[in-house]
């Protein structure tokens, strides 16, 4: 009787921890979205510009789903999609075996994250992608990344992101910055064209030290520093003025983002391929791109 | 002796056979090349614009090469190409397990063909594409197809072009309309936004009836019926004005244009993935497109 007393109080203790866990995880990625937005409005409104975001729920088959927060045609960003998502369910035999903590008894999975695209007006100012997430199957884990993708040169802004995504892992691992620097070169590379998509950030996925509030807390991080050094980059680069010739080199620059998402992007070929929210993946995709041909 | 110089003759005249087949082909596309690009130029002088065709010839690592010509900026034509090739060599051992007349002793190929994709500068006219090839292995077959996407609906317009092609298909075999028209609502189709790419038309391959006349026939055909009516559909609409709104329709329908080609189409896919040449196989990308994201 003992025993089973104590089999059931641990059993549900790692059960009620898990679920606790999941809920902390997906308030903080709604709270994150709504900071981001909140800041992004006001950047719109240094530039007196009026441009809200407008928000679209998803529901998804098979349990869960989203919201989309889409701002467009604002005098900073031509277009910025932040969307979070909470989805659960059972993963297809054949793609439960690509992913740790299933079995054949076993294919059910909870995941949750944020995922930002930002195509600002300006070309002085970057591309950017944020996104992370916490995913449950018998496992758990973080996973995420953030990177810029800058149309004109400029060294010193490509530093200071890469000085801030540095700074924020040193202060959980020494050894994350160079690590997932390298996955994110490796990752955004756009291999037809033997060319990286950018100027690289970081990416990691399948982080699990053990302690969770680590893990969480660096999660966390990327995000806040993310949403910190990309609104500096923003205030540092919104009043300049820019050339229609600066305007075409954005718009090719953005073709081969395009190319990238659709031809390389796991999570968008995957998305797809298996009837996700079609706005909310595609939300990536930038409001305007050229393929001039010569 | 006899039989050995039967044999010889024999091998001899079907070498010889499948050389003059190849030399007809490729002096076909190239013919059908110089057609197209004339007649298209004449097209935008009826606007009084001087655009031209500009050529680049590239050559293939393993073996051949092709050449691209390429009109933008014009009064009829945003951007067109129009791409012949011929190309040879060994298939990997890969892919040549998708292809029929291929053994692990002879993985040897041939390729010649024609492959055209306008993006018209009036919404009014819609995007077309055409492609016609002739492929040798230890078997050899013709493939190809012609099919319009218009952005605003013009009932009369998909008729006339789909009667046309009815019209040449059915002076080859009575059959081949119904059946390839099925192939090409097949293949032209946006899976995940479950719907059609644009209005269809023709699509075949693998087609060898043991009579290389009688196919080279349809195969020449094809080409001369997609100029003879997209000529006449372009001439019925490009003096007609548009709304930006109608314009705003046709650079996201051209957005829907990328998805399917970056994601579903097999030879652009299969070629950026197996370095083929990339201006030759991204010509078919608009020349702007858009993804509003609402």
């Amino acid at each position: 009787m003992k025993i089973f007393h104590g089999l059931f109080q641990n059993n549900f203790s790692v059960y009620s921890q898990i679920e606790e866990r999941k809920v902390l995880a997906e308030r903080w990625f709604r709270d994150l979205r709504d900071i981001i937005c909140r800041n992004f409005v006001n950047l719109e409104r240094d530039l007196h510009s009026s441009a809200e975001f407008e928000r679209k729920i998803w529901q998804r088959n098979g349990g869960g789903g989203g919201e989309i927060s889409l701002l467009t045609n604002g005098r900073v960003f031509e277009k910025v999609g932040v969307n979070i998502s909470t989805v659960y369910g059972t993963f297809s035999q054949e793609f439960a075996e690509e992913i740790p903590g299933t079995s054949n008894d076993n294919r059910e999975f909870w995941a949750s994250g944020i995922s930002l695209v930002a195509h600002p007006l300006s070309p002085h100012i970057p591309t950017a992608h944020m996104n992370t997430r916490m995913i449950v199957t018998q496992k758990s884990w973080f996973g995420g990344g953030a990177d810029i993708t800058p149309c004109l040169s400029n060294i010193q802004l490509v530093e200071d992101f890469h000085n801030a995504m540095k700074k924020t892992c040193d202060k959980y691992n020494r050894r994350y910055y160079n690590c997932f620097k390298k996955e994110c070169d490796e990752y955004f590379f756009i291999r037809h064209r033997n060319e990286p998509r950018g100027a690289g950030g970081i990416f990691y996925d399948y982080l699990n030290t053990n302690k969770w509030n680590h893990d969480f807390g660096f999660n966390r991080a990327v995000g806040e520093s993310f949403l910190s050094i990309y609104s500096s980059i923003i205030k540092q680069n919104m009043t300049f003025g820019w050339t229609e010739g600066e305007k075409e080199i954005q718009l090719q620059k953005r073709g081969r983002y395009v190319e990238f998402n659709l031809l390389y992007d796991r999570g968008t070929r995957f998305g797809l391929m298996t009837g996700g929210n079609i706005d909310a993946i595609l939300m990536s995709l930038p409001p305007i791109a050229t393929w001039p041909g010569k």
